[in-house]
């Protein structure tokens, strides 16, 4: 089996280096245009060797798109002349709705394409951040389409559990809320208070003083801005309406405390102490 | 000299902890009503010794009072009848207003208080959760009044420095405004995300599909209800002003987000991470 890797970032990296350390029997290599990118992939050891051209894509039996969701569009154009009849085409976006949107417009062999998520990264990016652990006990989430193949999710699905993770499907939208609630508001809220934080006029001295919970707290702050950019314009409706849902209820809990209702403020404070107790120390 | 400690949880705990490790010569006891948790504390080695009647603090040259900010007015209309003339009153609440109104309602020697805050914790709380490390490298904030002797805020000051701490003086105002920027609101962000999660219908797989980033953001969730209600009761004013600003800078985001405005979205992204990697990166 051939797999072509478009993206030698983190996600896409990573997934090189889990496969060829799990002893993968078959040839990974990475295509790309950025000439110095793919030639650190290579000394890196994320692939066994790597392409300028599309063209190379021939010979290819699985594509990873690895990219930031807004370039996905332009990638899609440029693959779809090259590829074989039985390749399959899978991707590690954050977004799948809009992955599968954009695979509608621009691919014409919809029973090959196999929407995915992995969910695990950290704040860093780039050629230099993938390392082969990354995906050892994680969720990776398929969101197959109404055409896609049964071989082929079962082929995508062999080659994330080589890497170590845990495949699960479910449809795109209940994803794409999921992601929405559980990870992609946490980074609003960590991207917005850093923001916040900077705008009042004491703010050395409060940046000084931070505390311990907010090291914790803003370090997803540290993540890339395209891809959350990226993920911002393609989820958009999903998240503006778990941010309304938080600004609801964080409003409620401001007036709460603006009128001093101390019964209210500590029962939403046992009530999340509960349930992160119940519901967040048990993952991972 | 002779130290009295009025509750011994994580904070009262770890001082009287770090004191014996870093093998203080003078004597500690723990003052209080439940004899259980007294007698765990002895047993434990956070003090030498405890007592169960106020009267003890007629021995007490330092008394530190280590209880939750709403407890503390009931403790000084106890202790004050049994105070020396040159017993040291300190303290280790979050907030420092609220302190020093109750010292000015309930104290006659003003001159011996002096207000302080170890900028440390855990979400872990009870006389189980101190350690004698707790407070090594991290800032304690004193925040002496205009009475406050210069011998008693020398006294305090040597103390927090022998359990490892970095001490600093600054005014009680500027203290719970930069305190409910840098603690207080990641708290209420980390209590109000997880409380909001959970009224969604699909709450069950959102928080099992949880990913890396909410573990940390959440972390500080599992913080006790009560020592935050009481921060929120005691530090309102200033709470609720950054609450205000987060909120607005917040409905800014969602708004850019609403309308796909990219070059916003990306700005703000980029700022924050910059403002973490130049000051929060430094921290610690």
């Amino acid at each position: 089996m051939r797999i072509a890797i478009i993206g030698t970032g983190l996600i896409g990296g990573s997934f090189g280096m889990a496969l060829k350390a799990a002893q993968f029997e078959g040839e990974l290599f990475a295509v790309g245009r950025n000439q110095a990118n793919l030639s650190r992939a290579l000394e890196r050891g994320l692939v066994d060797r790597y392409e300028t051209e599309y063209a190379s894509l021939e010979e290819a039996d699985v594509v990873l798109i690895a990219v930031p969701m807004l370039a996905v569009p332009a990638v899609l154009k440029s693959i779809e002349p090259h590829l074989s009849e039985h390749c399959i085409v899978t991707d590690a976006g954050s977004v799948k709705g809009s992955f599968v949107r954009d695979v509608k417009i621009h691919l014409t062999r919809l029973n090959r394409v196999v929407p995915g998520h992995p969910v695990a990264g950290s704040e860093r990016s780039g050629v230099e951040s993938g390392f082969a652990e990354l995906y050892r006990g994680r969720r990776v989430l398929l969101t197959p389409i109404e055409q896609t193949d049964s071989d082929a999710l079962e082929t995508v699905t062999s080659l994330w559990t080589q890497t170590g993770a845990v495949v699960e499907s479910m449809s795109v939208e209940r994803h794409d809320h999921v992601l929405a609630a559980t990870s992609h508001l946490p980074h609003m809220l960590a991207f917005g208070m850093v923001d916040s934080l900077f705008q009042f006029d004491d703010k050395d001295n409060i940046l000084k003083y931070a505390a311990g919970g907010f090291r914790d707290f803003t370090r997803i702050a540290g993540s890339d801005p395209i891809m959350w950019r990226d993920i911002c314009m393609t989820n958009s409706e999903a998240l503006v309406g778990v941010m309304d849902q938080l600004l609801h209820d964080f409003h409620g809990l401001r007036d709460a405390i603006k009128d001093g209702d101390s019964v209210r403020i500590e029962q939403t404070f046992r009530n999340a102490r509960r349930i992160r107790e119940t519901y967040v120390d048990t993952i991972e």
